[in-house]
């Protein structure tokens, strides 16, 4: 079976690409003037001192999705390529530490396949997660707890209250805690400050951050990996292996991003989300036996239910032959595939003509072969 | 003892530094010309096929430096964010195959650090690879030769009849042949076609290729990794899960440096590093009991031998006190320290200017306590 990312990787060139859930929406007005003002930072960058480039990117990029102790002046959050690179950095501290992960399932399979290389690898239902009950990752032998959230491809998220419960239930059975939110810029829910409530657990932690999934720059990112005090050391050494810095130019491109987000950028991006869901709840309506599986959700992915995997693999192969990519979901159910089996995933961060095309041609599909006849 | 990348970071912000080996120079006129057009290359990276950009980067970066047999249209080169990654996944590869390492001694220590988390890894001597004399390796158990030619920091490289011979060993014993020629394009001598030298062997290889020496382009680099068709589906899985792709507009980026490179922007960086070179030399004269280690390297950093680790460590002290940050020798030596100890390394990619203050301030610490008053 391929995984998530060689499936993404073959769409990539195909007139209707709602495969991957990289930003592909058009640039916004004033994105495009910061495109603009690319020899600019360029220029500037230059000149600055790393550190305080450094600093002013992540002050500003963490703040803009509500971070406000985020701990950058402590000099606890480093810079990274990105946030796969990241979660490689924190699969080789895992293994320095002698840890053993109980991961959120389903989630993005690279996360799985990236720290299975390094560690014993268990999952942990969302439920489980929301609740704070660990008592069977515990029995099991887990000493690390690694939740995406808000989820991939879910939207499943944990609220402040939820946080709140799993850092002190990490903290109570001396768990690290580590956590992906990636996708954090598209749900306001999940923006109260994670760090603040981690903090008053002393629950020893691990966040990635990533610019990487909220705006259509050409795959100019960076990842984050902010960590508690007590991490702070054995983070930097492992990190230092892989890099000396990131660009000072794309760490002046994320703090100009992150000003323009929080003048209205993000509300736009959030918009275009909800309308784009809007518009396959809406392309659902008129198809029988098609649903849309996660309805609260603000991710930028959706999925939806097509009843069977054998349904499930008609419409991706139907969708195929009209030009448009979408991802199964057995991957993201990477202990127990089947449960994924009958779901699609489609993207949402693209522009809206493209997705109505999409979903055109999806009902174009799903009624060649009336649920059931076959 | 630190890492070479934790000390390259603490020589970032400061006034001379000369520890790390990324390009510091000044932009030449025509490398500021294509920093100008970074919101022309951003937009055609937009609207142009993903694989037709990284098959034009990846081919005139290759020419730029030989390698016209380099396998690109067979879809055996893979873009990565920077070779560090391409080593990390080289790393996990190796692992997946069972193999143990004879990597190269001297080196920069981040390959052995990073191999070292996933496979055995032994020290080969630059002088067994230049003859081939893999008995030793392979009667330890190795399976794999790791190569950085040119090196780094002694600027030792393979020429085409030892690469020649070295691939037909490798081919001889079924041993996997991986090469880091992150250092190619400031020697002429190592920029003979590799890949036509490799597959005429018959041997199974690895090349990770790095365009991140060269231009002082603010940290937008690329790494790639080419394969023998043998390993391209392993590679291909592998890197996976780390990227969906490397950015479009990087890619571009590399594509006109690469053409700016033939066009007379290789020679005048190898005029700088040359000149730069030359500095070191006519300085060194005049200071009696220092010398240049590595007087026909041509790559980007050279090694002053000052005597003793005792020495070293006096001079690099007091080289920080005046603001001036070199590298100790010691961990490239990353099996037997103490065969650096003595040494310091210098980066050359700088402007002559602050080259020349760094060396007038080693020149002071130098005469500060004459040797052997000590």
């Amino acid at each position: 079976m391929l995984n998530l990312t060689e499936l993404e990787q073959r769409a990539l060139d195909t007139p209707i690409n709602l495969a991957d859930g990289h930003p592909r929406q058009e640039l916004t007005d004033s994105q495009l003037k910061v495109v603009y003002r690319f020899p600019e930072l360029f220029e500037t960058a230059q000149v600055e001192s790393f550190r305080e480039l450094e600093r002013s990117a992540q002050t500003e990029f963490l703040h803009a999705l509500g971070q406000r102790t985020a701990p950058v002046a402590d000099e606890r959050v480093f810079s990274v390529y990105s946030s796969s690179v990241a979660t490689m950095v924190v699969g080789n501290v895992l293994a320095d530490l002698g840890h053993e992960v109980a991961l959120v399932h389903p989630t993005f399979d690279n996360l799985h396949d990236i720290l299975v290389r390094k560690v014993r690898v268990r999952p942990l239902s969302e439920a489980d997660c929301a609740t704070a009950d660990l008592s069977g990752a515990v029995a099991a032998g887990a000493t690390c707890v690694f939740v995406t959230t808000p989820n991939n491809p879910t939207g499943w998220f944990l609220d402040r209250d939820a946080l709140a419960r799993l850092a002190a239930a990490c903290a109570h059975h001396g768990l690290l805690l580590c956590l992906d939110v990636s996708f954090r810029g598209f749900d306001t829910r999940a923006q109260f400050d994670n760090y603040e409530v981690l903090e008053a657990a002393g629950v020893s932690y691990v966040v990635i951050e990533d610019t990487g999934k909220l705006w259509p720059v050409s795959e100019l990112k960076l990842g984050f990996l902010a960590v508690s005090a007590d991490l702070r050391h054995a983070v930097d050494h492992v990190l230092s292996e892989v890099l000396l810095t990131v660009s000072p130019f794309v760490l002046r491109l994320v703090e100009l991003l992150a000003l323009d987000a929080v003048d209205g950028g993000f509300e736009r991006l959030r918009g275009l989300v909800a309308e784009n869901r809007r518009l396959v709840t809406t392309a659902l309506h008129s198809l029988d036996g098609i649903d849309l599986v996660d309805p609260d959700a603000r991710v930028s992915v959706c999925r939806i239910g097509v009843g069977s995997a054998a349904e499930a693999e008609r419409v991706r192969a139907g969708l195929v032959d009209r030009a448009v990519h979408v991802l199964p979901c057995d991957q993201f159910h990477w202990a127990r595939p089947g449960e994924g089996a009958g779901q699609l995933r489609l993207a949402l961060a693209r522009d809206r003509d493209l997705l109505a095309d999409g979903l055109r041609r999806l009902a174009e599909v799903w009624r060649a072969v009336p649920t059931g006849s076959t």
